[in-house]
């Protein structure tokens, strides 16, 4: 096979996910569809996780990544837990089977509710962001006569260098609290009854590749869990967050974890703390790809544009982002290869898989994948243009197994009361 | 009242919606939650169609702005048809009780099932954007044994000075075929018996200010309808599409509709054709809020964050095009006002509504209203962070009823197969 990815390569110049033809896939679900590999996200988590085997850690799946809850079943079997971000994740993490002890609940805007539905789930750790929430998590465990178990999210000043949109721990970023404020919040936490600080928290970003920063940060972190450890804080857990990078082009590599590992590993161990982890794209990113057929083939200005069934709506990436992802044909064709532009059917110019990629040619009807769809791909799909959502397959050592139902019509009015 | 926008203001320091304070409808419906004003989008639909009232016409309300089922009746009322781009708006526009007459079809990626689904409807006409578009129609409307009734959408080439993911007709853009290629298109539909080419149809964007670049379009337009005439094409429609811009800043006002007319009138007339109009940010954009309520309050960087229970999933216009919306409180207090940022809860730093705006002193648990969000803003709205969509709610003359439920965990996961 030649491996664009693992699992997911042409073999007699079909291109086959983990040893099912994508054609076939298309023909059988129809398109558009997702579809993620079973080896391939095993083998993420594996390549991920063993870079870290020296140390007691957890890797907490980041849910908001890749949702279905098939997938988190699959990680949960290689002893993942959740990284969630809502209700709504821990509601997934759960129904998965992943046990409460294994979710940690971060995010900037949690609701009472939400935290009351965490507290009552006896989740392993809520990653304060704030001084309101902290007092807000201190009632509600009050009021459910539970103690909860606190980190607090420190913003250590990085600038990962990756898009602006997934930087978050800039000065100006609404994310954490900075050092002195972190100090501040832990004392406060020590006198709220209902609550037990046992761990420490940092997230600097998305796609980051220089994994310097995170060097940089968990360097300031560990210096703040040494002054809290003067202080009388029993720390038990340095969550180091995700963001480890992934290569959207297949002909490159990306970063391996175990570098990941050589920046966080002596802080860690120096600490004698249990590391959590939270990848997300890491381990689903490069697992999935988005099958589409080409609905019209069109020359504009001179160039040849595919028009394909799938929109923004399905992958909102290349509109929200101005994200790159890279985008083969089903079967490869002989014959020289020519630039083309890869759009689809909704009504703006921002729904454009590609201005410009190279591609052999390509007819109507052909069946093209666009790659590293397994993250912030579905779980960012909307409806937009009144277009049911596609449908999730995972393939499994040759089998394809229906994840989740393609939407109908109905379902876009299910809601709504006539 | 101090009026913001038609039936939106203060009274007695409570913002209301068509009567009904804001800060009542947040606590029966909760937070987050879209409502719109009956009287509004009346008042902007006749503003719109009243200056038009000297010809033929009709005004297709473009669906994929606002969607809601109950919105689509209450225009349909006013005699409005339905704008439509996917076999899902179709089937709205329908479900509304529009008559099948006064829906047109446009998109450059339209499916067989969706064309089938339209030719079998018997609609007004299909806005064919390729000639293989042209073939697609042509073969779908023979095996139905029926007779399509289709316009060609023609590219003018006009730059109309938007912000260029919803400009569209550029002379690369993916939307309609030029002038000559158009001819051609026509050529073909009198060979094919199962088309009759009824309408010719242009879209230069949307949130056009510059309504002279509707003239330049139209001009072109008709000078090719005149080149059809001669040709044999016997055109009943001019379909001028939609884009005439709002404005998103209470304190300005919008281009008057009578501006656009008075482009696009002198032509029409001229040619004798019935006019096809499809605004719809201008009729629903400002018809709508989003009342979120204040979660946390926290200073980073010296300066106020206002952490809001609504996200970019519910109202992605901010992250997806930088989009401004106003931001005003349900309360207004006293006393002086400072800059402040208003974010959501989700894990971008995409998610911001707002880096700063001048707000009065806001407290936690206070409701602040984000303005012209009844167009491109549910209709946009994903589950993105697993959180579920938020409901709709109609007020009609100090009468507030729930159009759309608010989504539960359970739909989240409802379509998945465990």
């Amino acid at each position: 096979m030649t491996e664009l990815y693992p699992y997911i390569g042409y073999r007699n110049g079909e291109l086959e996910i983990e040893g099912v033809p994508a054609s076939k896939l298309a023909g059988d679900f129809g398109t558009p569809v997702y579809v993620y590999s079973e080896g391939a996200l095993k083998h993420w988590f594996r390549e991920f996780d063993g870079a870290f085997s020296q140390v007691e850690r957890l890797v907490c799946f980041a849910v908001k990544a890749c949702s279905n809850i098939n997938i988190l079943k699959v990680l949960k079997e290689l002893g993942a837990g959740a990284d969630t971000v809502s209700a709504g994740e821990i509601f997934r993490a759960l129904t998965a089977g992943i046990s409460p002890e294994k979710i940690v609940f971060a995010g900037v805007g949690k609701r009472k509710d939400e935290i009351e539905y965490a507290v009552a789930k006896d989740i392993l750790m809520i990653n304060v962001e704030s001084e309101s929430e902290l007092k807000a998590v201190g009632e509600v465990a009050k009021k459910l006569s539970k103690t909860a178990q606190i980190a607090v999210r420190v913003n250590p000043l990085i600038d990962p260098k990756t898009h602006p949109y997934i930087s978050t721990a800039l000065r100006t970023s609404k994310f954490g609290v900075p050092a002195e404020e972190a100090l501040k919040l832990y004392r406060e936490a020590l006198n709220i009854k209902s609550v037990k600080p046992v761990g420490i928290h940092f997230h600097i970003g998305s796609q980051v590749s220089d994994v310097s920063a995170f060097g940089k940060a968990v360097k300031a972190v560990a210096e703040l869990a040494g002054e809290l450890k003067s202080m009388g804080v029993e720390l038990l857990y340095l969550d180091a967050g995700g963001g480890l990078a992934i290569n959207y082009d297949p002909k490159e590599r990306p970063v391996p974890s175990k570098e990941l590992a050589r920046e966080l590993l002596p802080q860690v161990e120096s600490l004698n703390l249990k590391l959590i982890l939270e990848p997300g794209r890491r381990i689903a990113g490069n697992a999935g790809v988005l099958l589409t057929k080409v609905i019209y083939k069109k020359t504009v200005a001179g160039k040849t544009l595919y028009i394909v069934d799938a929109g923004m709506n399905d992958l909102p990436r290349p509109a929200l982002y101005g994200a790159l992802h890279h985008i083969v044909p089903a079967t490869a064709r002989e014959g020289k290869t020519t630039m083309a532009g890869v759009v689809g059917p909704v009504c703006e110019s921002s729904d454009t898989f590609a201005e410009c990629v190279e591609l052999p040619a390509v007819e109507e009807g052909d069946i093209l994948a666009i790659l590293s769809a397994g993250a912030y791909c579905f779980s960012m799909a909307s409806n937009y243009n009144s277009r049911p959502r596609p449908p999730e397959v995972l393939v499994s050592a040759g089998k394809a197994k229906l994840i989740r139902q393609r939407e109908t019509l109905a379902d876009l009015i299910a809601r709504e009361i006539l």
